[in-house]
C-alpha cells in the first residue's frame, strides 16, 4: 500500500481540500426572514433606518428636563406639573416646560423638551397633578436615544453571518421581513458494496443492510447540508464511474464509501480520478478510525472517499463535514469549534503521528465539577457501540496516548 | 410590588415548573426513521435479529481453522490450500477442512469449518494455490461473531432518547425504517402591547416593531419545538385573556410577552390566572435581566409570561425553554447541558442572590488554550447587542460578581 508510506495528518489532509474549496462560490436565493434560523447571509445587510426611531423611556416614571431636579432628595424633593400621560405607541406631540413632567411607561417616547425620565421609585403625588422628586436625574438618564441601538446606513450583518435567534429579531426591528441567503448545499451520497441492500430488506447470508447512507445523510443534516442517496453501487467500476458522474453534476458535495479492502479501495480513488482535475488530492490520512480516506476535488467540487466500516465512516464524516459543509454554506469561519473539556477514566494508548478518535461515554459522577468520560472499546464495525457514545475524544497525533485522568478534548455528537 | 419581596432563584422557579410538568403526556406518531433526526423515541426500540447475522472477517485475509496456524511464525510458516474465495454479499456455503484456507474481504462471511481470519499481510502465496502463513491467530481473530453487536430481543433504544446520526444507522442495521417518536411539542407565542406593530409596517412615532414573536419563534424552534405565532394584541384584559385561551387549547406551551411596566405585568398576571387551575405559581424571579418573568401551570400545560424588554426575553427564553421544551418532547434528562468555558477579560458586578446573564463577545486571542471572553454591555432594550454576543455568561446567584481573568460558565447561542 505505497499511498499509506507518507500519511498526511487530519489537520493537514483538511487544509489541502480547503484550500481548493476556497473557489467554491454558493448560489443564493430570497426567503422570509422568520425562516432564516441557521441559514448564512448572502450579501450585507445594512439599516435603512435609525433604531428606536424616537427617543424612549427604559422606565416606568415622569418624563422630565433634568435641569428642573437640580439638588432634588429625601429631604428637599423637587416639585412638578404633572402636565399629561404619555400614551404607549402614540407619538408624544406635547411640550413640556419649566417644572412641567409627563407620565411615561416603559418604551413611552419622550414629548419635547424632557431629556430624562426620573423612575417612579423616586416619586409621590403631593396632589393629584403634582409629584415631589427625590432624586436629581442627569439628561439622558433612564432613556435610549433616537438611533442609540443602531443607526441608518449602519452595517448590522456583514455577508457570512450566520443567523440565530437574535439576528432575526434585529431584522425584524428594522423591517427586513425578506432576506438573500446562501442556497444550501446539496450533498449527494453514494454507498458500493456487493454485499449492500436497502435497509427494509431482509438480507440473505453474506449481506448487511446498508447504514452508512442513512448515517452520512443525517450528519450532513446536522451541520447544514442537504443529503440526496443515490442507489446502492455494486463493486464495478462503470457502474460506479457513471452514479458517480451523476452525483457531481448533481450537488455541491459527493460522498462515497467503499468496502475497505484495499482492492476496492482502489476501485474508489480511480473512479474518482475520472471525474476531472484535480482529482484525488489525499490518499490515506493518519488517523483511527478511518485510515483509507479520501479526499479529492474534481472541476470546483469536492468528493470525499470514506471506509465502508461504519464507524469509521462516522468518525472522519463528523471531523470533514463539520470543516466542509460552513465552508460550502458560506459561513465566515470564525466561529468556535464547540468542543467540550473531560476527565478520561483510564488510560488509553496512541501511536504517536496517528490522530485516534475513541467514543466515549458520559459518567453520572463529576470530578472537580469537570466531565468524567471512559472510553468505550468497539471491535470494528460495530455501529451499536456508537448509539453509548456522548462523543468522541481526540488523541492528538503528537502524543502516544492519554494517561488516566488527564483532561481530555471532547466533541459532543 | 409585593410580589418582587421574595424572588425565587431562576432554578428554583424551573423546579417549580418543571415539577408540574412532570404530569405532561406527549403524543406520538409513527415516521420514516431517516426523516428521525433530533426526535424523541416514543417506545423501546428492541431488536428483532442477531446483528450481525452470520460471523464476518474484518479485514481482508485468510478464513482458516485457527488450531491449523498453531506455532506459525515467520521462520517456520503453516501452509494451507486455498480453497475457494468467498465472494462479498454471498453465503460462504462451504466447508473447510484441516489445512485449508478461504480467501475473504472485509466484512465477508466465514465458511465453516473456520474461527479466525490470518490478515493478508502475514501471508504469501507459495503458489496458486497454497499459501505460507506466518502467524498463529487465536480462534476469533479478525472476525465479529454472529449477534456480537446486538442480540435479537435486546433493548437497541429506550423510549425517551433522543435520536442523532449513530441511532439512525442502528436503526437501519436492524431493519428499523418507521419508528414511533414523540410528537413535537407546538409553542403559542403571543406579543402584547399597544405600541407594537407587525415587522413589515413602517412605525408611526411611538411605536416599535414586534421583535418578540419572532425572537422566541427562532428560539423555540432552536430547541426542537413548533412555534405558532398569534397576532399582536393590545394591553386590554378582554382580548388578552380571549387570545390566550386560544393559544392554550391549540398549543402544548404559551408564552406570552408584554411590555415590563407595573401595570402591564399585573394585566399578563391576571389574565393567565383566568386559563385554569393552578394558574400562575412563581411571579418575578431574581434575575437580571428577566425579572418580571412569570411561570404558570393550567390544565395540564404551562405558561410563560415574560417582559417585552426583547434582552429580557431573549435571556430568559433561552434558559427556560432549554429546560422546558426537551420535557414536553419527551427527552429523558440525562443529557448534559452544553456549556463551554472562558476567561472573563475584566470586572463585572453582580448582587449576592441574583443571578446575572450577562451576553459576551469572543476574543480572536486565547489565554492558555481558553476562550477570552468580553462583556457585552447594553442599555435596556438593546437587541442589536444581541449579534455580537458568542454567549451568554452566568454570574451564579451566591456570588457578587466575576474578577477579571476569572474562569466563567458561557452558554453559546
Amino acid at each position: 500500500m505505497p499511498e499509506f508510506l507518507e500519511l498526511l495528518t487530519p489537520e493537514e489532509g483538511i487544509a489541502k481540500l480547503l484550500h481548493h474549496t476556497n473557489n467554491f462560490n454558493p448560489r443564493s436565493e430570497f426567503i422570509k426572514t422568520e425562516t432564516g434560523l441557521n441559514r448564512v447571509v448572502a450579501s450585507n445587510v445594512c439599516s435603512k433606518e435609525d433604531i428606536p426611531a424616537f427617543t424612549r423611556s427604559t422606565v416606568d416614571g415622569f418624563a422630565v428636563n433634568s435641569k428642573d431636579t437640580f439638588g432634588a432628595s429625601d429631604v428637599l424633593p423637587a416639585f412638578f406639573d404633572v402636565v399629561a400621560e404619555i400614551h404607549m405607541g402614540k407619538p408624544a406631540d406635547l411640550q413640556i416646560g419649566k417644572g412641567q413632567a409627563c407620565l411615561i411607561h416603559t418604551g413611552g417616547m419622550l414629548p419635547s423638551g424632557a431629556n430624562a425620565v426620573v423612575m417612579v421609585e423616586n416619586t409621590q403625588y403631593s396632589n393629584s397633578s403634582e409629584i415631589e422628586v427625590y432624586k436629581a436625574v442627569p439628561a439622558g438618564e433612564n432613556v435610549i436615544l433616537e438611533g442609540e441601538d443602531v443607526r441608518k446606513n449602519d452595517l448590522v450583518l456583514p455577508k457570512g453571518t450566520m443567523i440565530r435567534a437574535s439576528e432575526i429579531g434585529a431584522l425584524m426591528a428594522l423591517g427586513i421581513t425578506e432576506l438573500e441567503v446562501y442556497t444550501l448545499p446539496k450533498v449527494g451520497i453514494l454507498s458500493t458494496g456487493d454485499e449492500i441492500i436497502p435497509p427494509h430488506q431482509l438480507p440473505h447470508l453474506g449481506q448487511i443492510r446498508d447504514i452508512n447512507s442513512y448515517l452520512l445523510s443525517a450528519i450532513v443534516e446536522k451541520f447544514g447540508g442537504i443529503p440526496a442517496r443515490y442507489p446502492i453501487i455494486p463493486d464495478d467500476k462503470t457502474k460506479l464511474v457513471s452514479s458517480l458522474r451523476r452525483a457531481h453534476a448533481e450537488n455541491d458535495l459527493v460522498i462515497v464509501t467503499a468496502g475497505s479492502s484495499a482492492s476496492v479501495r482502489d476501485l474508489t480513488a480511480e473512479s474518482i480520478n475520472e471525474l476531472g482535475s484535480p482529482g484525488v488530492l489525499v490518499h490515506g490520512i493518519n488517523i483511527r478510525p478511518g485510515k483509507p480516506t479520501i479526499l479529492a476535488y474534481a472541476l470546483g467540487k469536492p468528493i470525499i472517499g470514506l471506509p465502508g466500516n461504519p464507524v469509521s465512516a462516522f468518525v472522519v464524516a463528523n471531523l470533514l463535514l463539520s470543516r466542509i459543509i460552513p465552508k460550502l454554506r458560506g459561513e465566515n469561519s470564525s466561529v468556535a469549534k464547540q468542543t467540550i473539556k473531560g476527565i478520561i477514566t483510564i488510560n488509553i494508548s496512541s501511536v504517536a503521528g496517528r490522530e485516534d478518535w475513541v467514543p466515549v461515554r458520559l459518567l453520572e459522577e463529576k470530578m472537580n465539577g469537570k466531565l468524567l468520560v471512559e472510553p468505550i472499546f468497539y471491535k470494528s464495525n460495530l455501529i451499536f457501540s456508537l448509539i453509548n457514545a456522548f462523543g468522541l475524544a481526540r488523541i492528538a497525533p503528537n502524543v502516544t496516548g492519554l494517561a488516566a485522568n488527564s483532561e481530555v478534548e471532547i466533541t459532543p455528537l
